[in-house]
């Protein structure tokens, strides 16, 4: 089975109305490409930075969520949107939710992995100060392909997306947010390896580089195929990836080099 | 604490006396230049090939392993004997020796994952033809410093060596032997993940590239550090790789990107 998927690398700014004008435009652009599943980075309509995730915050359902239900319907396309500050009750989660082209939410993924890192002289930031972890994995269908989705630091747990693996997933969708330190460290190799490692496509989609925000974002949305391999990325500046995935190519890849199935459940 | 290695790319021929004097030759040259923790490459007393394992197989202790033993004694060394075919009974392992430098077998690892792998118009391969598998992980103490071993293929199963980084370890040794297909495609890629992924130093040590032999080896063997760089490398002639090992650094990564602290155990 095929399917074209986009990843929409858009600039984040202060105002959540601008943000979902991008959003808008560049959705509209990548469902005129040719697109069946778009994709948005993380917190897509919220600048990332704990200050504001509090304001910006939106019960289900909410602005952004009737935004995107609205235009995969309009656009008869799916939209993993990315993620933005979800509330509920008292706790806020970093959340995406995906829509169906009948505008029926069938995911939605709360981050699991909430991002508490201090690098001496490089980058400090603590999600936990403000958001809650989700306790879920997710994993959803789109025209027949199986696709999981984890939100940016989730991907640094190999164990996470092994599981959506195991359970089916052909491609994971990283909606994410690298940095500066740990983009050019780590961006590129967490993306092949999990992709090597569990034979899927890996498709992370950040936001746009913009040197103005508090958190600068590393840009660089790319796909990842079954063998590891670097499909195609793009740079640092706004703009839509295509990425053709081919399920025929996972099961090439899976019988001749059977990872999954060598697998010694028996020693771990 | 610190930990001078040496990872021994040599040349393996045919007829195991020659490949014991090249081991034999390197093992004085890498003592002599300072290593502490001295690694040979997998399958490095035979051909890698199906059809030599059988005749070259040694039940324990037997010519390859007193030799090993030995030097290590006679170098005042720890020596990862990369692995060699062994027997026991019916059954053909194969499998690493560690001695110490009193002499003492502080490690034996059999190869847990064998290597079956079809790849269309690339390489065709299979272990289990003549092998058998291990049932086993295997960690050891060398000066106070916890080292695991896998063995080539093993790498492969993110599983694996997590075991091992949950079991303590600081430094996993990885004799291998990836060929001119997976080796270009996926040696660098293995080696960095799993030592993001585990924030430990992982050292792959490869035969050097025969292009007369029936499985011609990458080479490249190579030092990853806990930030998941790349430290060091050899091309494919024969020679010996000097890494310094510094549990420091290890610690200040684990403390900045706390990823075996973050970890959700009650998510996988």
């Amino acid at each position: 089975m095929k399917l074209k998927a986009a990843l929409i690398q858009m600039k984040v700014v202060e105002g959540k109305e601008e943000n979902l004008r991008t959003a808008e435009r560049m959705l509209h652009q990548a469902a005129s490409e040719g697109a069946r599943l778009l994709v948005l980075p993380e917190m897509f309509n919220v600048p990332y930075d704990n200050s504001f995730f509090p304001e910006y915050a939106e019960e289900y359902p909410g602005k952004t969520t009737e935004f995107l239900r609205s235009k995969a319907m309009e656009l008869d396309v799916y939209i993993a949107g990315g993620s933005i500050p979800e509330r509920e009750g008292d706790r806020i989660y970093n959340t995406s939710y995906i829509f169906s082209p009948q505008g029926e939410l069938i995911g939605k993924h709360r981050k699991a992995h909430l991002f508490d890192i201090d690098v001496k002289g490089g980058i400090t930031f603590k999600e936990s100060d403000v958001l809650s972890p989700g306790q879920e994995s997710t994993l959803f269908d789109v025209d027949g392909i199986k696709v999981g989705l984890i939100i940016c630091y989730d991907i640094r747990f190999p164990e996470f997306t092994r599981k959506l693996a195991l359970g089916g997933a052909q491609v994971v969708l990283v909606p994410a947010a690298f940095n500066m330190i740990t983009g050019p460290a780590h961006w590129h190799l967490s993306a092949r390896a999990r992709a090597l490692d569990n034979q899927v496509y890996m498709l992370m989609c950040s936001q746009s580089r913009n040197m103005e925000s508090s958190y600068t974002a590393y840009g660089h949305s790319l796909a990842a195929g079954p063998w590891g391999d670097l499909i195609s990325e793009l740079e640092t500046d706004e703009g839509v990836l295509h990425v053709a995935i081919d399920t025929d190519r996972i099961e090439k890849v899976r019988n001749e080099l059977p990872l999954l199935k060598h697998r010694r459940e028996d020693l771990y």
